[in-house]
């Protein structure tokens, strides 16, 4: 590979000329490779999926790159098969857009594509097409950006979700679960950004094996969300219809202990900050307890739980609200920031 | 809009927030709507298409942002939606990342999305889904990149290119025509660069109408690509096989008269500029004329040419000859980087 004597990425390597197909092929084509991708064109070519599709898109500016239980690469990967599965689509294919700044050493862009590969097989999806583009030094914040577009059917191993999910089947009396503790992606950045020393590490993982099996199991899901930028506070206010609000119980939203101990250190909110591996499901009151089985039967699932109802609302109140472990109730709302350290 | 007081976007509009719904509904969505965008989930919801698929991705890291002939917006829309034509599918959905710098003009992101929905319209594309980052202060080149990704079809209005296209169907005695007149982008964009005074502009533009028209006349073309990074002369490289060279007509190929004057000032090959609405073909023999014929009608296509053609190739011969104005003939090579200032 003729990238230069310091082992850094040059303007050269986005030129477009025999720098950029070098460290395409050898960098990136060597470590995705398939039959679509190694055809290299314009755009992929693919079969005509089985039913309905999916389409997603989502950017990646995080920092570090690397980070305890992650890095930008199998966050992107894990990020987009989320949010297809969210819409009960199996993720098929990537798409990978590399920013990469100047001067970004080439074993930290191996380190990535590698991480990207391994997680991509293990969620299942190939990388059919991508694009690398190189910006001067200091125009690209942590060195790297990565965009990742993601499609997916909607007919599975036999399930359809063709207008399973959706707004519109959300009841009063349906149950909220989530699928495991918050704030860890949050609190493991921001540790990692402010220099504190613990072992909070990324919950960054794909969540298709929860998805699935509640869909296999025939779970009436009314809804999911992965809950990631906003946390779970905005996300539940994003779920909601103008005649329904949820009503969540403080004491049955998991939240590991460590992360506990960093939010009552920084006067953090685990309802606002941000996961990757975690989602938030709405689902028929009748089959709550199948749910929560379903959820904790996968190792991802482990810590679980029904976290409140939903139930009618009057025009005009708010939509989310909290019963404290005091017994009181707080309106629990879409902040204008993040109320707290940007992480992403 | 709660923009802040100076019109500028802020870190909280990233933050996945109020802040962040609020760019989203009111400059992204209101602009952009359409009913698969404004259900606002986590990935876009589709119709399985009619037959097989193509699916592509591009960056956009340009500066200046505005420039004449176009913006970053429209070059995302006309590049994305190119690089499905030159797979001979129809573009049907778009998607669109956005990763602002803190601190861009709110007029300026206005702008922009503006001409992404003009000519998203344009070219016959829903943006179906989308994202938004904001990045410190300083970290974004120009303040703004945008990614899309596109999904076409590649069977539309009755014509099928299912297993039309590709290398293998390149043969001795093909002609390589063009769209038209090389450099425009590159030069536009140097220019506004380098505070030369000049009224070249980019050539940014929708291929559609001339490869749709190839299609349905029954054109047997064998390989399209955009001109774009790298130039003519990488495009034409990559194109080949290693039995067969491809030797083109200096006098053949069209350069704008001051695009000309501007290479011959700075010492560039228009072979090798990048062009944002051009195109190079592979064409049948006995399907020349009538190739040349359905491209200038194409308002997009006036100055289409036969540039060379396509030829056998000894083991170990370059790929790619040009025969100069003088007669004598020097081998066009891929160069290590561009040769000549970075545009992108």
């Amino acid at each position: 590979m003729k990238i230069n004597s310091q082992g850094k990425i040059t303007l050269a390597h986005g030129s477009g000329g025999s720098a950029t197909r070098d460290l395409i092929a050898e960098l990136f084509s060597a470590r995705f490779s398939n039959p679509i991708l190694d055809r290299l064109e314009d755009s992929a070519v693919l079969a005509r999926p089985e039913g309905g599709i999916a389409l997603t898109t989502d950017s990646y500016v995080i920092t570090p790159l690397v980070f305890p239980g992650g890095d930008i690469g199998k966050l992107a990967v894990c990020g987009t098969v989320n949010d297809l599965w969210m819409m009960g689509a199996k993720p098929l294919y990537l798409t990978a857009g590399f920013i990469i700044e100047e001067g970004l050493d080439f074993s930290t862009l191996e380190y990535v594509a590698e991480s990207m590969a391994r997680e991509a097989a293990r969620q299942g999806v190939a990388i059919v097409t991508g694009d690398t583009k190189v910006v001067d030094k200091g125009s690209g914040s942590g060195g790297l950006y990565i965009c990742t577009s993601g499609l997916g059917s909607r007919v599975f191993e036999g399930v359809s979700v063709e207008k399973l999910l959706g707004r519109e089947h959300l009841r009063d009396g349906d149950a909220v679960l989530v699928s495991g503790a918050l704030g860890n992606h949050h609190a493991c950045i921001l540790s990692q950004r402010l220099g504190i020393d613990n072992t909070i590490a990324s919950d960054c993982a794909g969540l298709g094996s929860m998805v699935r099996a509640l869909l296999q199991e025939g779970i009436r899901v009314k809804l999911m969300r992965d809950i990631t930028r906003g946390g779970l506070a905005t996300v539940l206010n994003e779920f909601l219809r103008e005649d329904l609000c949820i009503q969540l119980e403080e004491t049955a939203i998991p939240v590991d202990e460590d992360v506990a101990a960093l939010c009552g250190l920084l006067g953090l909110d685990p309802l606002y900050m941000a996961n990757e591996g975690k989602f938030v499901c709405v689902v028929e009151c009748d089959d709550t307890a199948q749910a929560l089985k379903v959820l904790r039967r996968d190792e991802l699932g482990r810590q679980a739980a029904v976290i409140g109802t939903v139930e009618p609302r009057s025009l005009g109140e708010p939509g989310v609200f909290l019963r404290t472990s005091l017994g009181g109730m707080r309106v629990v709302d879409v902040l204008y920031g993040e109320g707290l350290p940007r992480i992403c």
